[in-house]
C-alpha cells in the first residue's frame, strides 16, 4: 500500500505534483460534474478553519453574516455596464422549473415549463444584493451597512484545476454600503488588511498588497485592491481582492439615501471576497515532495501519535501513554482553539505506512511511542515542515512543550516563505532582461519594473512575455520602488515600479 | 415610527401574524426570485447558532462535513426509481452555459452554449454523493462513512412561505454509509436523538418522535424517521426527518465492498437533514403579538441593556452603568458561549420606542438603567417571554443573575411549550369524532387515532379531513397508545394509535 502514498515530485513535474498531491492528500477530488470538484472532509476541515479565523475578524469590525438568493434573474446584469461585459458571459443559465418522466428517455425537461425570464447561477451577488439594498437603505441612519455572504458560486470555466479554478467554488462575499467615498475607501482597506493579516498570521503566507491596474480590476469596482502571494514554481496567485465600486452599483439599481443635511445621494459601496482558492494557494506555498504541509494553525491535525509495539502487552503500554498524553493535550489549547491530536493505533499498518500517510495528509507534529522510548522516558518528535527530529522527555512537561513547537513552527514556515520570496523578487529596468526573465514556461517570481501606466502597455507586455500586472504596491518593498523612472517597453516617464508576474 | 413595529395580532389572523413577524424583526425578507427569501442579518444570526450547536453534536458523534457540487446530471435521477418520482419533478433545471450580449435585448440565452445532457440544481443530494462514495468505498475498512454537508437547495415551490416552505432553502444533510442493515439503523436512530435533543435542548420545543407511514416516507427510503413539532395554530410541523435507505442508493449507484468475509454486498445508507425550516417552526412555537420570542439559547440578543436620562449629565452615568454591567457580562458564558449583549444608547429614540424594537426582536432581558434606578441601587428587569417586570440589586451580582435568569427562561419556555402540546394532543375513537375535530380551518392539535396500517385508508381520510399522519409514535405518550385497537375509519384492526394532524 505504501506505494498509493507516493507522489511525483516538484522538480520532475510541478503542475502533476499539485495535481496528485490535492487527490491523495484528501483534500478535493474531481466530480462527474465537469468542473465542479467535491471538497473532501480533510480538506473541507482547512476550509472550516480558515472560515473560523474570517468570521471571527469580520465580526470583531462590526459585519455581520445574512444570505441572499442562489439565482439572480438574466436582466439584471445588463444593469451595471462594465459589470455584465467583465462577467455576465460563462454561467450557469436556468431556463426551466421542471423535468417529467418520459417512457423513452427516462427523464426529459418539460417543455411546457419554460421560464419567462431566465436566471444564471451566481457568479458573484452584487446584482442581487444591491436590487435588495434599494429597500432597505433611506436615510443615513441605515448606512453603514455592513454585510457578508458565506456561499457557493459559479463561473463556467473552461480549464479547470482543484481549488486554484473550478466552474463551482465556496467563498464568502462581502458587501457594504456607505454615506461618502472616504468612508467606502476605508471599509476596503479595513478588509484589505484583514485579508493580509489571515494569510500571514494563518496561512504563514506573505503577500504583496496593493492595488490593481485598471485592466485587472474588477468589472464594476471604481479601483480593486488586492493580496497576492507567490508560489514555489514562482508564479503569482491572486489570494483575495478588495474592492470600492464608487456609487456604480448605487447608480444601476438606484439606491439612493437621505443625507443628514436632507439632501439626496447615491450610495457609495464595496465589495470583497476570498475563497477556496486559499487552499490552493496554501499548498502551493508549504507543501513538499511527501505531500501538504499546512501551517499548524489551519492544520487539521496539528500532532499525530503513533503508539507501537508487536506485541499485545506492549501495544497497550505504548497506546496507554499514546492516551495519556492526548488527555494532556485536551487541556491546552493553541491560538484560542483545542488542540488537534490524534492518535493512529490502527494495527494492521506499519509505523513506517503511519509515518508515510501522516506526512501525506500533513499533521503538523508526528511523536512517535515506541517500547523503548517508553523504557528510556524520552520520545521522537517530528516535524513535518523541515523533518527534524528531537527527543524530548517524556514527562508532564511534553504536552507544553508540543503546544510550544505548534507556535515555532507557524513563525518559522512564515519566515521562510518570506525568506523565499524575498530571493524570488528581482527588479528589472531593461526590455531585453524583462524578456529574458519571463522567457520560457518557467516563472521568475516577482519581477518589479517601470510602467508608463498605459492599458495599451500592459496589453503589449502580456502579449509577448505573458507577464501581467500583479498590483501597484500600496508600501513599496524598498524605498526606491516607489521613485519615478522610464517604463521597461515603451521608455515613457513612469511614476513607481509596479509588479510583474506570471499568474494562475 | 412606533406603528412601524405593530403587528398583526394571532387571533387576528394567525397567517398575517407570521409573515410580518418575520418582515418586521428583520429575520427575513421576500426576494425579487420567486420562491427564494432573503435571510436577513437578525435571521441568520439564528440559523448561524442552530449550525453551532448542531454542528458540534454532528462531529462529537464522528461526523465530518464535506462539499458536493451544487449540480446534478439529468440522468442521475433516473437511477433510483422511487427518488425520481418523489423529488425529480419540481427542480430548477441548467440548459445553458453562456449568455452574450445583444444589441436589441441586452444580454441573451447563446443558442449555442447548449449543455449535451441538462444539469438540475440538487432538491437534494443522494444521487450525487452515491455516485461520488462508489469511488471511495472498496472494503469494510472504508466502513462507516460518515459525512455532512452544509449547503443550499432548491425545490421549485408554488406556494412559499418564509423559512417554512421556500424554492431555495438551507440545511444540513448527512449522508453515511454502514456495512450492515443494523448499523445504518443505529445511525438512523442516533440523528433522530440530536435532532429530538436539539429542538428539546436548544429550540425550548418538544417535538414527537416516530416512524413515517409508507405514504409519507422520503422518496428512496427504507423507511423515514421524524420529529413533529406542534404551532400554536395547533399544526403539525415537521421539523427533522432521518432517513434508513436500505441498500437503495448502493444499488442504484453500484456501491459494493468487500466484507470481512471477503465475500462483495452492497453499502447500507442514512440520510438525514434540518434546514432554515427550523426558524420557522421555532417562531411559530415561542412569539406573540409583540414579536420574536427566541429561547435565550438561540436570540442573536440575550441581554438588551436600555440606559435612560435626558440631560447630557444624566445619560453619561446611565450609559456609564451600563458599560460596566455589559463588561461583566463579558467574562461570563451561558451553555458555553460568550453572553449576547447590547446596550441601546441611540439617543434620538424614546424609551418606549426601543422596549418595543426590542420586544419584536426578542432579546430576552431587558435591563432599564433610569436615574432614579441608579440613586435606588436596583434596576427593573423583564422578561421578554413573560413580560414580567422584577427589580433587582445593582451591584456585582447582577450579571451573575441575569445569566442564571437566561436558563430558568430556557427551561421555562420548554415547559410552557410542552404543557401547551400536552392540552392539545387528544384521543379520538370514534369516525364522527374524528371528521368533528378537523372540521373546518382550524387545527385540533395533535389526534391520535386507530388506524388500519394501510395506504389507502391513509389516503380517504386526508381527503376527506385535510389532516394526515405525522408518525407512528417511538414512544408512546400514554401506556394504552401502544395497545391494539380498531381503525377509525374503517373498524378493521389497528396496532397502535398513530398521530394525526393538520400541517404546515
Amino acid at each position: 500500500m505504501a506505494s498509493d502514498l507516493g507522489i511525483t515530485s516538484r522538480a520532475e513535474n510541478y503542475s502533476d505534483w499539485y495535481n496528485e498531491l490535492v487527490v491523495k492528500a484528501n483534500l478535493a477530488d474531481h466530480s462527474s460534474v465537469r468542473g465542479c470538484m467535491v471538497i473532501k472532509p480533510h480538506g473541507y476541515r482547512v476550509w472550516e478553519l480558515m472560515q473560523r479565523g474570517l468570521d471571527d475578524m469580520f465580526k470583531d469590525t462590526g459585519h455581520s453574516n445574512a444570505y441572499f438568493p442562489l439565482l439572480i434573474p438574466k436582466s439584471y446584469l445588463a444593469k451595471e455596464a462594465a459589470h455584465v461585459d467583465g462577467f455576465a458571459k460563462e454561467c450557469a443559465v436556468v431556463t426551466h422549473y421542471r423535468l417529467k418522466s418520459d417512457p423513452v428517455a427516462g427523464v426529459v425537461v418539460d417543455p411546457e415549463a419554460k421560464l419567462e425570464e431566465e436566471f444564471i447561477i451566481r457568479p458573484t451577488s452584487e446584482t442581487i444584493i444591491w436590487n435588495t439594498y434599494r429597500n432597505w437603505i433611506q436615510s443615513y441612519r441605515d448606512l453603514p451597512l455592513l454585510i457578508n455572504q458565506w456561499a457557493n458560486v459559479m463561473r463556467w470555466e473552461m480549464r479547470t484545476r482543484l481549488f486554484l479554478r473550478t466552474s463551482e467554488f465556496l467563498w464568502q462575499e462581502g458587501h457594504t454600503a456607505h454615506a461618502t467615498y472616504d468612508e467606502a475607501e476605508a471599509e476596503a482597506l479595513t478588509i484589505l488588511n484583514i485579508y493580509r493579516r489571515f494569510a500571514e498570521e494563518w496561512m504563514a503566507v506573505p503577500v504583496l498588497v496593493g492595488l490593481k491596474s485598471e485592466g485587472e480590476k474588477f468589472a464594476g469596482a471604481d479601483h480593486t485592491y488586492c493580496i497576492e502571494a507567490l508560489t514555489q514554481d514562482l508564479r503569482a496567485i491572486q489570494a483575495g481582492t478588495s474592492h470600492h465600486l464608487g456609487q456604480n452599483f448605487a447608480k444601476a439599481f438606484d439606491v439612493q439615501f437621505q443625507t443628514p443635511e436632507g439632501k439626496r445621494d447615491y450610495v457609495y459601496a464595496t465589495s470583497w471576497g476570498v475563497s477556496t482558492r486559499l487552499i490552493g494557494a496554501l499548498i502551493m506555498a508549504h507543501s513538499d515532495d511527501k505531500g501538504f504541509v499546512p501551517p499548524p494553525r489551519l492544520a487539521p491535525v496539528q500532532i499525530v501519535l503513533i503508539p507501537m509495539g508487536r506485541d499485545a502487552e506492549t501495544r497497550s503500554k505504548t497506546v496507554g501513554a499514546a492516551t495519556r498524553l492526548k488527555e494532556e493535550l485536551a487541556s491546552k489549547s493553541a491560538w484560542g482553539l483545542p488542540i488537534r491530536v490524534t492518535i493512529d493505533d490502527r494495527e494492521k499498518e506499519s509505523p513506517g505506512f503511519k509515518f508515510n500517510h501522516w506526512e501525506l495528509h500533513g499533521a503538523t507534529v508526528r511523536v512517535e511511542i515506541g517500547p523503548r522510548d517508553l523504557e528510556n522516558g524520552v520520545v521522537p518528535v517530528c516535524r513535518r515542515d523541515t523533518g527534524n527530529k528531537s527527543s524530548v522527555q517524556l514527562d508532564e512537561n511534553l504536552s507544553g512543550v508540543l503546544v510550544d513547537l505548534l507556535e515555532t513552527i507557524q513563525q518559522e514556515m512564515y519566515q521562510r516563505a518570506l525568506a523565499f520570496r524575498t530571493a524570488n523578487t528581482v527588479r528589472v529596468d531593461t526590455w531585453e532582461d524583462f524578456r529574458a526573465a519571463f522567457e520560457g514556461e518557467d516563472a521568475p517570481g516577482f519581477v518589479l519594473a517601470h510602467w508608463d501606466g498605459t492599458q495599451e502597455t500592459e496589453d503589449l507586455i502580456a502579449e509577448e512575455t505573458k507577464a501581467t500586472i500583479r498590483c501597484l504596491l500600496s508600501h513599496p518593498l524598498e524605498e526606491s520602488d516607489a521613485l519615478p523612472g522610464k517604463c521597461v517597453k515603451t521608455g515613457k516617464p513612469s511614476r513607481q515600479r509596479v509588479v510583474f508576474a506570471k499568474a494562475y
